[in-house]
């Protein structure tokens, strides 16, 4: 016990509650036949909670930690212990790190591997006593200077090697704390100005290194899934990972389509101009569907704002995604959030996990519920009846022809009449289970 | 002649010139040992020069032509002629149409082939006379309500054989008026809600739909490109065309990548969050770069607003990314844009585009000058020359692992040292040639 | 009765309902000391739901209206017995209009007042009969092309002459009618370049002609509030009623901040730059709050989508604003909201207000229970309680200056520390309403 | 001399040079009657070039100074010295401070005015010793974490008594070194979210301040400007000096419309959805204009990039308005931009500014000559033309009224006719010139 939260007592499932509790969060609820728990895995994520100072472009550190700066051993060490607390406090079942967040980088590769395993170490005796999971491990390849100009794609292939050398390190670590998933966040995976950038190249560059990751993988035996976080900009102006669409297409370009899937984060849809569930349904439809992000932007800011999910009807329209996709197999819920650099207290962080954790834990029970209920599934297979008839399905076969179906079209004199979409009457009922 | 341009006559490369004329587009000025004009290959668009009423979401017609409003196959045949008059002023090598431009819909399909072979009839005779070249033909698959839910993707298998049989009209027309590419737009193969939208479906039915174009296309021998034209929205609040690296996806889902290129809107680039450079490069990059629309978007409008070029910087950094991969082949430059709707008279339509033509023809040139001058390509080459390193080039083959890298990293005590990326120094550079 | 809309039973509060009636919305349900149509005070908007035709800048009319295209007297005179069918469906206890929506153009300024008259007699006898009455009325001026260029701001003192007169004969009709408010939209009161405006100029226009109407409407003895919409683009590039706070600066410049008050919508204060909230609060600190558009944009599309709202938890805030200033007096809730043009059926129409019309009871009743609840309120009270100190108001009293505080400060070696704002924990708090 | 910039000889006029040198800046150049530098009057920023480590959102330093970090009054004393040396070879006229920039905060209010002071006589040695003149101060609000939650809006009123010691020192160190202006930046005076701030107070708040600034400032007789530089965002979600307007409606609100004018920003302007000419050609038309900060943000970053500009047409446009408006009296060109992080090296800051200082060179160079050739100033006279007419102008004298124009439009038979707008015209008018 660090003492640092010692004020709060672990967070139970208390609908009628007026202090700290979940209010619609019981991880033990039924829900399609699953427990609510493992519907949402939820993780928390230690970068935000643990280690950002509370900074923005225009102001320094306003969070006082104890374990602050964290730049020792020792310190670290400090932080681990906090943060199993905090874990212990929220009853997830899961959490996740960048190699950054949980060891002061050493003087060399070697040294910052053996503190990386040192603190591994002291965390998997946490996860052993009760502790959470491993949702996913990643290696912070964006925040030392070398990183300026790209990890894989960077112009100096000496950080080309560096970076694969940091990703095996975190990739192992993943591996040996049974870490379900391994992501690769491009941060600084694109470009600032095209004048400098030789963009076949450092696309040809990022292929390479995913197809070794994915190899290296397979060679050790790990069994989670590599995944990709799509994200448009910011900080670079231009991301190779700019949003699902263009990830299948890179993944399509090195054949790696079956092998890496993507996790998506509601903030990054919206900076690339989607809707969340949009990014969802569209990875679903292509096979690459693995793991969320669930932190909204400010829809008045223009960057990254990485906030807790607040808005239900929102929330519920990603599930019901997820959902119709089968739901979650690796992946989960993960909050890449952080709270207001004005929340100062270790109320605020633990409070605004939980309201998360209620928010979502709404948005999953309606949307399980609306698919249950099957109206919004059968409108859409009614608007697409007509393709079922043989006549329609034979348009789509590999040997109909353009010519064909064209005479055919015009012999018949086809002249078809629009039918309505009902988006406000569909709309309408979603709003039933909101 | 229709008289409706007689005040106006041939516009002509005059540099001192205070009246109406090339300042700076000289077609037969020799740069990089090509005329201007082959290089440029400036298209007019019919549809907003010709049909286009001046209206927006709150206001009707505000222009008064004498060919309006051309639902007759006389008034039609009348807006040929003025259509003919203009290209002929302008000296444009070449134009774009879409069947719903030239002719008004028949009552069935043959009667709208029938009037589209007819006034195409009548624009071949046109052409023989000395007049433009066709860049590329299309078909209006989004006007009509029957498409108010898409084309390909119509949730209606009858509006996706209305489409067919409307693309295989309007394909046949393009190859027999010699059109050097085929363009296809898709303004609503996307969505307005996923309430109602089977994503995958819709998809698969836009592959098939391709699929068939590029088969019949082959079987006819039209040697010309087909073109997707990207788009991210508007009308539709999603179209599955968003931008380059969406359509490079969607064509390697079909396998089409080899047969399908991008005719890519500076105005399209801009919604979907990309510089206009930015997407011919990917498109370069990706092998799909075919042609562009040379339209911009105000900066602070939040739709397509298809205004006339008119900043000389901007249209540089296109067109050197155009020189860089080797400049247009089937591609030209064609104005998609549109007059403002206060801008009621004859000169206004004939000025904008010499305006624009101006504008390109600097544009252009600059780049030209910049490529030859090779201080910028000098400079991408040393940022990147470690990769020559044979080390270097090691990592990028097949045989790499992540592992191999990681302990020859780690045994070798690898700690890269950034260079500057000298981007305001490049920029300077380029603002020499602007 | 039109027949148009006779499948549709008028609407009532019925929880269980399965199909159309109005499950959250009880007119007569007491919140705060009044009934919740009071509080409310719903409107349905003529142009949208009776003039639009479905059309979006990519294609024309979707919708078949047996009144369309309602270009003579009497088609629109049978626009206005379905409007008032569909009225009285809804039970909606006002309307809106513009001069534009319900007479067709005469020839002259005459005919057109004339025919509005004459529509407005009709309207009157079914208003009379039990309909709605009027919210507003307000005058279009943007659709005709003499106001291309704007209305009161044009550059052609004729067309301003025109502008005055039709805003005269609306305001009559809408004080003959019983009208609570009149509103002054600016659709195109704004500039497309600067090239060719003269800012001073038309600001000074649109000051003068705003005195006007306002000194009219008092001698007429119209006691109903005149509203500005603020709206920052679109049509144009660039409106001068852009915002809540650049109202307030054009008011306070023509000396008209006590007679004038905003109608403030969703979709404009989002293309703004603002949430609706923030309109609203704002509009309350700065006296001129007036009454609402409640339609919102999509978040996803630039431009003004004029959708219905459907997301409680937004339009919650909204309403909290709104009662935290102490509710409508003059002022309603306005449906400015259109259904998609896929939408193509009467039950769609009704249906998209019933929807809307649910929403927005939940969201007022969520907010009244959140004033009434007052933790929110006292949160805040308490955040600015300091304020209350004597020597703390003294700052804030004319005779503070700025070396006395200074050194009073530097005396006291003032440190001040931060205290958390609470942010996450204030948005749970939120949620437990929603 | 520090030795930093030793490689780096002043820079002069040499527009065929290949090295460092202006190729179009030449100060003594006369355009329009008046020095090139006594136009332009440009001034480096401390705090970008001086200050900034190259941390971004996602990473820490990148550059390397030998002043960092400049947290001893020994570093902070070699920084000046580097920034005289700096100043020395670029030859600006000018430069800007904030408090924050130039010395390390002390542990008192009382400590940190001495340390002020300190640097302030060790920079008015250097300056006198023919070094630059001092454009603006103004004092850093906004990074201490005490003024996380803003500072003259701050819920706390020990924050604002801190403030305003804190603008005392800066506007008595300002008047001491001869400052031509005095500058207000708000990046706190806003806020995250609305749940917990009273709006209405914390602009009566802003507005005190704002007063007792005024009245301060002419008790010790500083003959400067008061500027308020407006932002509408980031790092708050909304601020409340959100563009000119809003600040306008701001002054008015505390009748100091005479007193403050603004400094406007091109990246800010942009964040709020203007072009930079709109806000500077509005604050003329308000008579609030004052001076301005010449960086641009990237167009498809929605964030502030505070680049260099580089696009000349779009500077030119700027330079336009100002000179439309007679010019700058005491404000200037402010470089409040910053070197991307990439760029590390001593060349890469001394260029970005050369660079831009040739941009504003040929951009307010081309708007002189475009405003002495008048072409463009008699289209706008002409569009306005009728306003001249004795019975326009009477519709704007206080005694018109809306009857007596609508009656007298009425009996005229009114019916105006729309004139060409001639924007692209106009746009291909201005293209001669850039
Ligand atoms: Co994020
Ligand atoms: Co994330
Ligand atoms: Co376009
Ligand atoms: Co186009
Ligand atoms: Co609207
Ligand atoms: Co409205
Ligand atoms: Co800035
Ligand atoms: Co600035």
């Amino acid at each position: 016990m660090t003492g640092y939260f010692d004020a709060i007592p672990p967070l139970t499932f208390d609908p009628d509650a007026d202090g700290p509790a979940f209010r619609h969060y019981d991880p033990d609820r039924m829900v399609m036949g699953k427990r609510l728990a493992d519907h949402l895995r939820f993780a928390a994520a230690w970068w935000h909670s643990f280690c950002w100072e509370g900074g923005d472009p225009f102001g320094g550190r306003t969070f006082e930690r104890p374990w602050f700066p964290a730049d020792t051993m020792d310190l670290a060490e400090r932080r681990v212990d906090a943060a199993f607390d905090f874990f212990r406090i929220l009853g997830a079942p899961f959490f996740c790190f960048h190699d950054h967040d949980i060891r002061p980088e050493g003087a060399s590769l070697a040294e910052s591997r053996d503190r990386l395993n040192r603190v591994a170490d002291r965390m998997g005796e946490r996860m052993a006593d009760g502790g959470p999971r491993l949702l996913w491990g990643t290696a912070n390849l964006f925040s030392n200077r070398r990183y300026m100009a790209g990890a894989a794609t960077n112009p100096d292939p000496d950080v080309f090697a560096h970076a694969a050398a940091t990703v095996r390190d975190c990739l192992d670590v993943t591996h040996r704390l049974g870490g379900e998933n391994y992501v690769l966040w491009g941060g600084r995976e694109g470009y600032e100005t095209l004048l400098n950038t030789d963009l076949g190249r450092e696309l040809d560059q990022m292929g390479r290194f995913l197809s070794m990751v994915v190899e290296y993988k397979h060679r050790i035996g790990f069994k989670g899934t590599i995944l990709i976080e799509p994200k448009p900009q910011e900080p670079t102006k231009h991301q190779y990972d700019f949003d699902v669409a263009t990830v299948y297409g890179l993944l399509k370009r090195c054949g790696l389509e079956t092998e890496v899937k993507v996790n998506i984060e509601q903030g990054h849809a919206i900076l690339a101009g989607h809707s969340f569930e949009h990014e969802i349904a569209l990875a679903n439809a292509l096979g690459i569907f693995g793991s969320i992000d669930m932190n909204r932007n400010d829809p008045q800011s223009g960057w990254d704002t990485d906030q807790f999910p607040n808005n239900v009807p929102d929330v519920t329209l990603a599930y019901y995604e997820i959902l119709r996709g089968g739901g979650f197999t690796t992946g989960g819920t993960n909050f890449d959030a952080k709270i207001r650099r004005q929340s100062l207290d270790p109320a605020d962080l633990v409070m605004a996990h939980a309201g998360a954790m209620d928010v979502c834990a709404r948005g999953l029970t309606a949307a399980a519920a609306m698919l249950e209920d099957d109206r919004l599934e059968a409108a859409r297979r009614d608007r697409y009846a007509g393709w079922d008839r043989p006549d329609a399905r034979a348009m789509l076969d590999p040997g109909a022809t353009l010519d064909g179906i064209a005479d055919r079209a015009s012999a018949a004199g086809l002249d078809p009449h629009p039918v309505s979409g009902r988006q406000e009457i569909l709309e309408n009922l979603v709003n039933r289970y909101v």
